[in-house]
């Protein structure tokens, strides 16, 4: 059973085979351009692969509704060349297989469920912290869409009363993107994050805003297991002060051990490290094959 | 198809049975004072009824996990006698039908999309803004559970920078419901919220952190429809400024209509009005019959 995964991000590209069992058996990855010269690249890898099916793991914001006529379109993006394409549309004329088509952390979270750190919940959220700040869920077994799809990089968190940085989101300046991805660190303490050392009170500040997104998803989506991939998080330093502020902000108002004494095994890099995003495709690629 | 419900509220317990349209036969209502009592109550109203199921809506927290062994029980409410109570073994010695628990406000969630402002789609949000603050949610048809339920009420806002009041949350101070709930309308302003005028600026102030709330809750779960009721929201005047509050912080950056010009659909009171618990766990009813 040969599937099909592409993790289409906004700076590059991973296509990818791989099977049922999550395991990647051949893949490539390149920059992301023009829609013309990156989808070539796709077709090219895929051409004479014999997938079963296709899973597509997108940057956004997207049209995941299969109501919409732009179903399959990467619509509202400040990304040149890529605003309203229609990315599905494209492969449809090449590929004649079931495809599943989301944002690609959605397909991370039901990737981590399915083989990685949250195998055998029935919800998970996946976070992950980089050039920017994007969440996708499992709720129930499904994806959360509906008006849209999560878009919870972009919440709202009170500002650190220490920080006077005016924060980077160019829709809301100081939302949790702003304030807390790659670019905002960088900003704000005039040094790329991965060259601060790690005792640095940066970290403190960033524990402390992610922290406060974290409380706000358990208390709405109440997941089962939070993980957090990209690469501000591996800085490694900030799980246990991101999961010292969690317990603080939420002062046991839930009374579950997962958020106790378990906290380490509720809060948690991806079990399946840089490969979540790609097995995330190949997640959305079996449920293709399923619907 | 005579359907049981309860809305097991905090302050009063609802009893009523109905049928698969929604429509409420007969209802009684009595304050929650001991288990023992109450749930007496509760079965005296439906002994000889001859309901085929019953749909139970609760205060919480519950535990809503059917792999549980704790299902069924209302477990770490403040409330005198509460803590811990079996509330669906209980009706299960007197009553052996298909049963469905649920927290009121997921049951409420459940009911508008059903019957009421929700109707037809396949997500909706519903917030309770009363003597405390309680929101479920349906995702994809389904009742949003998971390690928990879901506790939006306890979510933590922007204080407004006007707002010199503490909070009255007894786990959090100026969380949402500390801040925005009845209680904190009264201590804030030293009068009751339905005897303030229409045009005092404390509904500003309460638009400012409710419009924030569902700005996080948009992000996070994408709801298809917002439907907000409970005492406070029998304010009318608040619906048109939470609605501009909505828009002006998250602008423009969810291209969706729903979220612009047609805001007014979007976020609702009730259609079920007073039903809406009710009819909630009418809904919840005939999801025990259809599982």
């Amino acid at each position: 059973m040969i599937l099909g995964a592409i993790e289409a991000g906004g700076t590059k590209f991973v296509c990818a085979i791989g099977n049922e069992r999550g395991e990647v058996l051949e893949r490539v990855s390149f920059p992301t351009t023009t829609p013309e010269e990156t989808m070539k690249k796709v077709v090219d890898f895929f051409n004479g692969k014999e997938i079963i099916s296709m899973g597509v793991g997108s940057f956004g914001p997207i049209d995941p509704n299969k109501h919409s006529p732009t179903y399959g379109y990467i619509t509202t993006t400040p990304k040149p060349y890529w605003g309203n394409y229609n990315i599905l549309g494209e492969l449809k004329k090449h590929f004649k297989v079931p495809m599943e088509f989301d944002t690609d952390v959605n397909g991370a979270a039901l990737g981590e469920l399915k083989w990685g750190a949250a195998k055998g919940l029935s919800s998970a959220l996946y976070i992950t912290v980089g050039t920017g700040i994007g969440a996708g869920a499992v709720v129930e077994g499904e994806m959360i869409n509906g008006l849209l799809h999560p878009e919870m990089g972009h919440i709202y968190v009170r500002r650190h009363p220490e920080d006077t940085y005016e924060g980077s989101c160019p829709y809301h300046g100081d939302c949790l993107e702003g304030l807390a991805a790659g670019p905002a660190i960088e900003a704000r303490w005039g040094i790329k994050g991965d060259m601060l050392p790690v005792d640095h009170e940066a970290w403190d500040m960033e524990a402390y805003y992610l922290a406060q997104a974290l409380v706000n998803y358990i208390l709405i989506l109440s997941p089962e297991k939070i993980i957090m991939g990209g690469g501000v998080m591996k800085q490694q330093q900030l799980f246990p002060k991101i999961r010292d502020y969690v317990q603080e902000i939420l002062k046991s108002y839930i009374a579950k051990e997962e958020l106790a004494s378990k906290i380490d095994e509720y809060i948690l890099y991806p079990e399946l490290g840089d490969n979540a995003g790609i097995c995330g495709a190949l997640a959305l690629a079996l449920t293709a094959l399923n619907n």
